[in-house]
């Protein structure tokens, strides 16, 4: 094992919390912070390609922990709903991508590592 | 909207499949893919964070799927379990990896986009 790989915990991934490591989650949160000026419920739906159902059990979800804002108005004289990314979502949002961006080097930096070969010795199981 | 932002399912991220995209599972295969001769179910444990009965099912569930193999051995006179990840599962990872990697590109590329403000003609709800 190599030094930066060894360590208690240290796959742990303690940041990737799951009310964000959700794949429907990701696909909101990350069009969200994209789009910092929001979205319209319709173009988040089509972006994430979920159902209005899924879509509205997560903004609300998303909205109860203060990652979100939805607003109630008017766009081209028809009701729509914008969703925004708030501060305090779009500050742990990033806190948490920065975890994946650790995962990411991590199997990166291993990626050319050596082919598995036969063990002398063991059996499989 | 940027138009490297706009299409349908842009942020769906369908290759973020169930069965890689959990905390540990993530952390149990990039240590495996980080240490390609293999480890001790022991080292694996510690390097995870995790009790003796979830790492036993997720292995479990990872061999079934053929993504990783375990061996019986012995190391320092001592019966051991060794888990190594597997050729097909290396690859299947890897292109996992490769979508969080957009993911994370999505969100990096939005990082320093404008703050968001109040906005006129919308109602909070």
């Amino acid at each position: 094992m190599s030094d930066a790989h060894k360590g208690t915990g240290r796959f742990s991934y303690d940041g990737l919390e799951r009310d964000l490591h959700e794949r429907a989650r990701l696909g909101i949160l990350t069009s969200l912070v994209a789009n910092p000026e929001g979205l319209l419920f319709t173009e988040l739906k089509d972006l994430c390609a979920l159902t209005d159902g899924n879509l509205n059990r997560h903004i609300g979800k998303l909205k109860e922990s203060g990652m979100v804002e939805v607003w109630k108005g008017f766009k081209d004289n028809r009701p729509q709903t914008l969703c925004r990314i708030t501060k305090a979502g779009r500050a742990r949002f990033l806190e948490y991508i920065a975890v994946l961006e650790q995962v990411v080097e991590d199997a990166a930096a291993a990626e050319h590592a050596q082919k598995t070969k036969p063990l002398k010795g063991w059996t499989p199981i």
